[in-house]
């Protein structure tokens, strides 16, 4: 009934109906929703406003967190190019299925008009290629056992999904659901993250290493995964009409408390999320005949929730 | 420039730039679009029409192909269903971000009417689960060697993306991007075609095994993935008018040849979808960095395109 009606499902996840398949399946596996309800707030993390942006579409709110300790020139440059208001104004520019959804200046675009580009001010034209880094000891690591197709080692670190290579001794963000990268040009250095693109289909993780990670959508991929898609080459625009505008990028921490999202990020070093990624890959009720047995580290999304209300008046 | 300026990527894949770059890696990778344009007639094969499903849309046209050969008596059962006209006027209902989107009786969701539940007409209630079927050797199989974190082994057979477990003796397609499956109840026998659902995110692969897939989306998918998400539970919509209405379901079969869309499939066994595999694992150019080495099952599109003009006359 995940897949067909509603009523069923809602009520066996809110624990209210009993059904007699569950019945002879005494150790249903919890949903996420039920171990979340079940975690510790330790178990918690709000992340450092100094990594989070918050872009404003014509629909709603996008939450992004930056990941400094992956990719920390390029959260650097984004967060100047955010102070200095660079993204207002510009636009989601391509919407390719299955693939990405990317925004920046439309005067980038082939039919932009280079005279037009805005300028980056006191941001970087060029950055070193962060696309990978050097394994480091000290970052949390929680390994996922369950094997991966393009890389030796994937788990999680500070709740992004990460690849290692023992044999290069090289980590790097992957190309999940909803992580954000920083588009380039064919110069590795090019990037500089005044164009930025979201996956919103099949993890792309054949461009794994050959772009820059720079976080993760919290809060808001709908915004970026329902758009239309673009008619042009590549999934851009064809129509200058046809692109949504950014109203604005900012950095939560040059808001006042009171403006900023009360968001938390489940630990992904904590019981609990191991928990989610066990009930992920072996479920047990009603409805699920055979367990995966393995779970996929794109097929894991890390929680996020907004913080309970008790906390809400500390942020 | 593959995730930056639209002007440079395209010049390379049309082959009119000859970059510095280009001119160091002499054997750039050929794009998908080079190999099909270099592909031989015979390596592409036109679905039945007993096969294609014409749902129609208020946005436009989704042509769906039915895969009998895995799910023999759900396609019986949905071409049934399809010639008593049962999907016209139905809805989609459901959209959850990352997940599916699906369609069938509003009626058969929670707030439904079940007093007002659109009759099945022939078409039967419940079906044997074809979750999985007996690997069949007469089926053509075109193993993928680059591994998979859910089953044994993954491979395509008749264009369909397909995992096969040795040790059990089973094969069973599987849920990439695209591909359609039953809607159930918690009984496994209660899916029989009258909801179904797409696979619009990351490939759901905790679902293989446990749903009948009845085939796969071959065009129309962005009028599926960029359905605005429901914001009800599980995604469906929260009210009625922001169904997306089906206008039809119609078997290709039963219009006039004219009125039939002239698509092809490339055949998953020809040497063209071998070169676009091996494309897609090792790709070289001026862009790439580094080559993923590697493929997963579901980051491996099934070309579709119109038929060639000298042959359209011939559909």
């Amino acid at each position: 009934m995940r897949l067909r009606r509603l009523h069923a499902g809602l009520l066996i996840a809110l624990g209210l109906l009993a059904l007699p398949a569950l019945a002879e399946t005494p150790k249903a596996t919890p949903t996420a929703a039920e171990l979340i309800a079940k975690s510790k707030p330790s178990e918690w993390r709000t992340p450092d406003p100094a990594n989070l942006l918050y872009m404003q579409l014509p629909q709603g709110r996008v939450v992004i967190e930056l990941a400094p300790d992956f990719t920390p020139l390029h959260a650097a440059n984004i967060r100047t190019l955010v102070r200095e208001h660079y993204f207002d104004g510009l636009a989601i520019v391509r919407v390719q299925d299955n693939f990405v959804t990317q925004w920046g200046d439309p005067n980038d675009d082939d039919s932009g008009d280079k005279s037009k580009l805005k300028p980056l001010g006191s941001a970087k034209r060029t950055l070193p290629p962060e696309y990978t880094r050097a394994i480091d000891a000290k970052l949390p690591w929680t390994p996922l056992p369950d094997g991966d197709v393009y890389a030796p080692q994937v788990g999680f670190s500070e709740g992004f999904p990460v690849a290692r290579d023992p044999a290069s001794g090289r980590e790097w963000l992957v190309h999940c659901y909803g992580m954000v990268g920083v588009a380039r040009d064919v110069a590795p250095d090019s990037g500089n993250g005044s164009s930025l693109y979201v996956a919103i289909g099949q993890a792309p993780r054949q461009i794994d290493r050959n772009l820059a990670i720079a976080g993760r959508v919290l809060e808001g991929m709908p915004y970026l995964s329902a758009l239309p898609r673009g008619s042009g080459p590549l999934g851009f625009y064809a129509q200058a009409a046809q692109r949504v505008p950014i109203l604005s990028v900012k950095l939560a921490a040059d808001l006042p408390a009171a403006q900023r999202e009360k968001l938390e990020v489940l630990r992904t070093d904590s019981a609990s999320f191991a928990a989610i990624v066990e009930a992920k890959r072996n479920r047990h009720d009603a409805f699920y005949a055979v367990p995966a047995g393995k779970v996929g580290i794109c097929n894991i999304d890390v929680p996020v929730r907004s913080a309970p209300a008790a906390n809400a008046g500390h942020g």
